[in-house]
């Protein structure tokens, strides 16, 4: 993969994963470019252009099988595997997170919980023991963990990225309010839900009332 | 506002609005491009290009005066007054969300939770009495929402769109993982935290381990 593939690009692909998982579980075969451009409020002329970066897909005419091409859609995904995951900060955000369905069954797995509240150390969230957060690159290097869940304040925040980023993770998940410096050579994903929130507004103020 | 300012932008001034109150916490009176750009992990061309959508601000060779700065970002941003919001579905996402402290510092106020489940509705949550789903447009119109949050499975969350948008809704915070189809005066935020780490197992993935 040398072209870089442009972030709305990435999240369509996601959105495309769920039409064919529908799409299979309501017992379709075959499937068009405009059926998958429907359901994803895109085009489908933008469906077959995001899936040619990835080589030739489908018949001329014939649309796409639903299976083979959910599996196609999956490994460029990169989640036709189970990823190891941690969660740092058991917090708020953290525990909502430690107990959602959908992780695991979509091939994330939490295999450790982390926070430095005394309070909060040794107790059991969705089966997982939470441990010391000062045990981060130990726990990074014992379960294979390549992506991390940052969920911790603000402050604290860029040095667990380091501690993660030094124990040879990959990806970050990134709720906290700040930009994370790393290495080019690993991936954030901020997740802030005030400036999602402070987006609509702009929206809702530029617009005029 | 005739020009259409880039999503990027209005991160990127999120971004400068929390490094000010920082600044302004620190007792700094005044800031320079250059300050700003290092906190917000960009260069100082990038910060005078992005304040100049807006007017003229700052003195050349003084900076800015930090006070006077904060208070245009959140009048750009538009969270120089509060929004009143409302939350339908108060399921574990739902929950993290409404006793999430930064939101009423922030001016988001949430004034509403709504629910479909019966064994939920007439719960209090945040000092809010959780009220049944259907009645959406009437709390919407009652208690002048303007901006409403969706934490609702997927096959609910297109109806709880429309519901908010004909009784005059302007912004949606969308949690469920689909594409919503609002009218185009209507902003929809996305946060997918399936797809958030799904671009990053994307990344990893094409980049090559």
């Amino acid at each position: 993969m040398n072209r870089r593939i442009p972030e709305s690009t990435v999240r369509r692909l996601s959105h495309y994963l769920r039409s064919l998982e529908d799409f299979e579980r309501e017992g379709g075969e075959t499937v068009s470019s405009e059926e998958l451009a429907a359901r994803g409020q895109t085009t489908a002329a933008q469906v077959r252009k995001d899936l040619s970066h990835f080589g030739s897909f489908g018949k001329r005419g014939l649309g796409y099988r639903v299976d083979e091409l959910r599996a196609h859609v999956e490994q460029i995904l990169g989640v036709d595997r189970v990823w190891r995951v941690a969660l740092v900060g058991a917090g708020r955000i953290g525990s909502a997170l430690s107990d959602y369905p959908d992780f695991a069954t979509r091939g994330y797995e939490c295999v450790a919980i982390l926070d430095s509240d005394p309070d909060k150390i040794g107790r059991v969230r969705g089966g997982i023991r939470i441990r010391p957060a000062k045990e981060l690159q130990e726990a990074i290097r014992e379960l294979g963990i390549e992506l991390v869940i940052i969920a911790v304040p603000a402050s604290a925040a860029q040095d667990v990225a380091e501690q993660a980023v030094q124990a040879g993770i990959r990806g970050i998940l990134n709720f906290a309010p700040i930009r994370l410096k790393v290495p080019p050579e690993v991936s954030v994903e901020d997740v802030s839900l005030v400036m999602e929130l402070e987006a609509l507004s702009f929206a809702i103020t530029q617009h005029g009332s």
